[in-house]
């Protein structure tokens, strides 16, 4: 009979410990497909253990697989066909190497992070306290396709109140970013369509449109914005643009461009438009530009917005608003998934909004980055550099633009930079290869700067340009 | 000279009521294109207000582009085309008819939702405020596209010591909820491969690869799991699956197929398994079944497995572990993509984890689950039904078969247990409608049940099938 030795268990059960022991031998072919097991009353008197344990161990092969029971009979051994397969490592494979330490970057103008001095953490905590002792029930509920009515009615408040939108609170879409939120769009206009963006533009729209394998035209922009006539040559069906405020360049797309690409949506029933208002909260002169989706008669915008950028990365809730037609084909074909934002952040920001704690935050941002930014312009333009510098489409977002007189290349002047320990980036990196920008032009980002650092910017920034 | 009153402002400001008068007129076309407006001075002495309310107007009108500035000159109004476009509805579209109430359901055996009081309440909100005062910094940070590291090395430690499975935590790649990360998987694995799932199975599976425009094959099982024959067949390249607890049936894949699965697997470069995990934790007799991955050396299987199931719905956190080439191919690819989960989520979870609350909420809920189980059973057998019932499959997961023998079609049955108020899934119902399945097998979600409410299951089952 089968003979296995107890005295080695290394900290298993008695009964796992028989499992593993017969387990090895079926795979080994020790014991051959179609062996009967001992019955278990006689295995357990020959082994000294008791018939639960044989039991238990046989139980656990059964359950694998690796016995199957004939009635009455007993237990024997499964065929199992290993031989032609690739053995697994013992141990783990090595992890893939780390990206090489990037150089030493004591600040950058690169990030668009927000310093965690400026969000409302002690308030957010007792928010998300409340939230817990007060929607206990509600918590365990799954949040309906399209987020819990309480965001979305904060959320249509807020768009009535400060961008002048009057949507219904079922138009919106709570998603966990608006990646997320621009994968359901292609879901729901279709993976048949052209997708166009803007030369030169956010650079991930382009990678997450190839990422999901639909046509992606780069359209370029004039001093309006994106190019009708090349949304028309390229036989785009989709334009995703961001009119209140284009990154990287600031530019607002005044109104009259916003009709014409209203007409241009209008011209056929397959044309959408986008419209990516990521910022729009920091605009930091007069009052917001009005959104392309309140002058659309047609349903033909789509818009928009993130909390990540307005109130910080840790929160990971953006949102759309759908015209009444697409909201219909969203419920019919997309209503089966289940909500990417966890219903606990979505009603502790639902509080935040509803007691005008967003509204008093954006007021608070608005007015430290209208200090920052004043404060890092006086600085560049009172340094060396004042009279080689030029700053444009500084009032709308969280960055503007910095045109250098420089014998250096872009290339040149952000190795330069990234050698002094300073991270630039620069307008013609936003551009496709095939349509080179401009040169010499910085995209400075300074919402993720303190306060102290701005003379090291400029300081750095001298430096860069020293005789350049 | 343009006349505008003043007298009823309704609440806005006199540069935003001005701009407003202006913006109407040229909307209107009572200001031509071309049109000099007046300039800022002669026009605030004329109207009455200060030159710097026009001035503030004409800047907004000017950023909107209704206005453009000649230098020297003045502004004048831009030409804008409206004509042909649809005027935006005045009031917001009326929402979508809410869908027609349901049944009053009063106790269902269709929903797997757990059941509030389950899940450790107290003991989350303190980790978050833990997580609040501990990670300040860190929450300000984006989290890494796969997740947090802290988490990763939490479900490495969980996936070593639980499943015995050796991975390298950067292998981990978290995200919203495993509907994500199967989209995830698409654009990682390719848009033209076809994708396999189970016949009878889960049914949003085949919803999701449709909506991503991709083929899917429905693979019929046999006794031992997905049919390979099937999957060759079909020209398959993944197959979806879950072995260890395979919905509805809650069939274990014996370790025979598993082999061939994997054998299956090796014989083409672009072949994978995706192994879905969803409910391991809550096998309710014998130790877990060990997962195909811990057995497949040739990089051939995707494991999944989500907290959503094992926590609480409001956690929207899953996870996949991606066999080493795929990592370096999702870094590559998708390596951009941010963190669908909030860093916040991430690291409470991590702590839950580390300190061992993960291991003590599955125990408990194990036991709890068992009882509930037990509890139902008997009371199925004890009642007027017990001949009539069959019970299969009860020891994994949340729910088991139950075959009734009856005259009633499954559909009449639903129909009869929907107007008592009870919900109600068949087997039948989860098949496609070329391969009609079963008839009279009930499948029986017990996890949102609570104990009080078993009685009235088994009373509401029994008049149910009373005399048919």
């Amino acid at each position: 009979m089968l003979t296995y030795s107890f005295e080695n268990l290394e900290g298993d059960s008695l009964y796992i410990h028989l499992y593993k022991c017969i387990r090895a031998d079926i795979l080994s072919g020790e014991l051959a497909p179609g062996t009967r097991l001992p019955s278990k009353r006689s295995f357990a008197k020959h082994l000294g253990v008791s018939v639960i344990t044989v039991e238990n161990a046989y139980s656990q092969l059964q359950s694998e697989g690796y016995l199957y029971a004939r009635p009455k009979s007993g237990f024997y051994v499964s065929a199992i066909e290993t031989a032609s397969l690739p053995v697994p490592p013992q141990a783990a494979p090595e992890p893939a190497p780390p990206p090489p330490p990037s150089e030493q970057i004591r600040v950058s103008l690169v990030s668009n992070r927000t310093a965690a001095e400026n969000f409302p953490f002690s308030l957010w905590a007792r928010l998300m306290r409340d939230t817990l002792s007060q929607q206990r029930e509600a918590l365990m509920d799954p949040s309906p396709a399209g987020g819990i009515m309480e965001l979305r009615q904060a959320i249509f408040h807020h768009l009535r109140q400060f961008r002048n939108m009057s949507v219904q609170p079922e138009q919106i879409i709570v998603g966990a970013g608006t990646e997320y939120l621009y994968s359901l769009l292609i879901q729901l206009l279709g993976y048949e369509k052209k997708y166009a963006v803007e030369s030169p533009g956010y650079q991930k729209l382009s990678r997450i449109y190839a990422s999901h394998h639909v046509a992606c035209a780069h359209i370029p922009m004039d001093e309006s914005g994106i190019m009708i006539s090349q949304l028309e040559e390229q036989g785009a069906s989709v334009a995703h643009i961001s009119p209140s405020h284009h990154y990287p360049t600031g530019m607002v797309t005044p109104i009259s461009r916003r009709y014409e690409l209203l007409a241009w949506a209008n011209q056929s029933p397959g044309r959408y438009i986008i419209e990516d208002d990521y910022d729009s909260e920091f605009r930091l002169s007069g009052k917001p530009i009005p959104t392309l989706q309140s002058i659309d008669g047609g349903e033909r915008v789509i818009y928009m917005n993130t909390f990540t950028k307005t109130l910080s990365p840790t929160i990971r809730i953006s949102y759309m608003v759908l015209p009444p037609h697409l909201l219909r084909a969203y419920n019919e074909k997309l209503g089966f998934y289940a909500c990417t934002v966890s219903s606990f952040e979505q009603y502790t920001l639902a509080r935040f909004i509803d007691q005008g704690h967003f509204e008093r935050h954006i007021n608070r941002m608005r007015t430290h980055y209208r200090a920052l930014r004043d404060g890092l312009i006086s600085a560049l333009r009172e340094s060396s550099l004042g009279s080689r510098i030029q700053i444009s489409n500084a009032d709308s977002g969280l960055h503007f633009l910095l045109t250098v007189d420089t014998a250096l290349s872009d290339q040149e002047l952000i190795h330069r930079a990234e050698a002094l320990g300073l991270g630039l980036s620069c307008l013609s990196q936003f551009y496709p290869q095939a349509q080179p920008g401009p040169q010499h032009t910085l995209i400075v980002n300074y919402s993720g700067l303190r306060r102290e650092e701005v003379p090291l910017v400029a300081e750095l920034l001298e430096r860069c340009l020293a005789e350049a």
